[in-house]
């Protein structure tokens, strides 16, 4: 029977209790699939500076160096928001964890499911359109941790500066992998960036097109940072994988999350070279609902879902819990965010939507 | 009688023939408020590169240099796609003319019209909610003009880079510039960033918070980049005033001004600390449409009120304008991509636009 270890990171506000949700399904698939999934829970964030000083205590890090991958939930919140920058949780263990262990390659997928449409904050026929995109975002380099940064000079000619940096390698992994994603998809690749600026982009833009080649079946095509967030909004329905560099993924994947209206629906995946990889939920902490047994525990489970299948090839559990998703959201079994106000009273809870996933499998 | 000169840029694809409806409004500006408008016209662009050779030729600087104000249409086109990026229209000519001028302040503002809501992608009741934004960008700054910019190193290993940069004089006119509109306006600014990655948005957040002291009427507010995007599809009616760095305004404006659906009505001004200025509408060129007399000329009438507003202080007049062209609205006077797709056979034309404005005025 195949084995494999989780570091399960839950993390602060909805964090912990969407996990738990995702523990259940997790071992109900080791029952149905007859495979064992040993996990290990690890301090991390808010709670960890909290409990052990620091939002990444090295056991941590230890803990995930010896996984075979990190299942992590949210950090961060107005509590630790006045820490200096460097010791926050977002930074101090999000960016840390994806720059020591190479999560180069970061996958957000961004749906309009059918029936939630009304959700979307775009005009019904936009949203009716049958939107799916994924973007592939390069999480390791760029202007979040391109050298030299920092601040010189006196007076009001004291300035502050940040470096942009892309090297052939970094964008040639980053653009294969949306090409791979591409594959199994629709076929097509729109890569990101503002090549009528930036030598970054210029770079960029020729090493998408190198890549290319060695796809014939892939369709490429070029949109500047700019247009993209207009198109995202005017006719989402043309994407099918957008490539973007760190700093324009994040807008852009945001921006799409956005545009589905249904953020508590989103998972991620970022991986490195061997496979290892980080898997969490599109959205943040929600200190503001956290405790109350009403967020929404489905960008958890198919986060979960994600790491069966790229760390774990176990594409069929994978796809087991992905059904299990829309069979439970055909049923009905919704939170209350994604039900119109007027019958918000109707909602599942957190553990309802757990279960009924569950069943479902 | 006061005169002033204003050097016109009409430009490339539908550039020329609206431009042609500004002129009309501007002559019937100098009648009804007896001022002189002398307008001397200059070759820039691809019919620049056509005619001259190069997109900036130095009788059109030398003239923008005499003149009062830049009246610019728009500029660009597949035509000239191929050139090396360094001559193509929209670097050689418009980037230039930015920093030659020193044409810091880029004001943008974007509104969702009473009756045109239904242009909007955004959902109905989002877009009846109330949208109406001014985007302030720092226009000559930032990762557009920082140095170094360049390609180092061999193989594989071979990188590019760009630097963001900023000083705290620069980051502090601007910031000046978006609380005088707001005090204006809805007494409220919105600062765009990305201090939880950039050492350059945190010098913009401690400026920004530095001269929101002198303006105690005018509530400041940060936001994430990332979260600036889902935000303006969520709930634009939040934003006044946007205060954005060069590059996260490129992106913000343009969200804002998708989010209108109606780009042909939005203008834009540049402006320097002297109150010089380059006065454009916010969409392209349009070659697909250009020569067709079906352009909406609105984007560029409203860009002459800025300029009169801006450059030449005849707020009377741009009032007066800006009105005429509400009336226009009123009155259905529209261009086709203003209407339903079965009203098209009604649609008036370009001229017929800017004679409906003229006769409001
Ligand atoms: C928390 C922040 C540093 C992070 C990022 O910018 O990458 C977040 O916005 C994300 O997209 O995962
Ligand atoms: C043409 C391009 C260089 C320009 C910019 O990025 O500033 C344009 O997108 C704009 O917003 O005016």
């Amino acid at each position: 029977m195949s084995q494999y270890s989780i570091a399960v990171l839950a993390g602060d506000g909805i964090g912990p209790e969407v996990m738990r949700e995702a523990n259940k399904v997790l071992d109900a698939v080791e029952k149905k699939f007859n495979v064992t999934l040993n996990r290990t829970a690890y301090p991390v964030g808010g709670y960890a500076i909290d409990t052990e000083g620091e939002a990444l205590p090295s056991k941590t890090l230890l803990g995930c160096e010896q996984a075979d991958a990190i299942l992590f939930g949210s950090i961060g919140g107005p509590k630790w928001d006045t820490l200096p920058l460097e010791q926050r949780p977002e930074r101090a263990a999000l960016l840390t964890l994806r720059s020591h262990f190479d999560l180069f390659s970061n996958l957000r997928p961004a749906r309009i499911y059918p029936g939630l449409e009304s959700l979307s904050p775009l005009r019904e026929d936009i949203a009716k359109s049958g939107v799916d995109v994924l973007v592939v975002r390069e999480l390791t380099s760029g202007i979040y941790f391109g050298q030299p940064k920092g601040r010189e000079g006196e007076g009001e000619e004291e300035f502050a500066y940040d470096t942009m940096r892309y090297s052939k390698r970094e964008i040639r992994r980053i653009a294969i992998a949306a090409f791979e994603a591409a594959q199994k998809r629709r076929g097509k690749v729109t890569s990101v960036d503002k090549a009528n600026v930036l030598v970054t982009s210029r770079l960029w833009r020729e090493i998408a097109e190198e890549v290319s080649k060695d796809y014939p079946d892939v369709e490429l095509d070029h949109i500047y940072i700019d247009n993209a967030t207009m198109q995202i909004m005017k006719n989402p329905a043309q994407f099918d994988v957008m490539l973007c560099s760190n700093l324009f993924g994040d807008i852009v994947s945001d921006e799409c999350a956005m545009m589905t209206g249904s953020m508590g629906l989103l998972p991620s995946a970022s991986m490195n070279e061997e496979g290892f990889g980080l898997y969490e939920p599109a959205g943040g902490s929600a200190p503001d609902i956290a405790g109350q047994g009403i967020a929404n525990p489905i960008a958890q489970i198919l986060s979960a879902a994600m790491m069966l299948r790229f760390s774990m090839n176990l594409g069929d559990a994978a796809d087991a819990i992905e059904k299990a998703v829309v069979a439970t959201l055909e049923a009905g079994v919704l939170t209350g965010e994604l039900l119109p106000s007027d019958k918000r009273s109707q909602a599942a809870s957190t553990s309802q939507v757990g279960d009924e996933i569950v069943k479902q499998l």
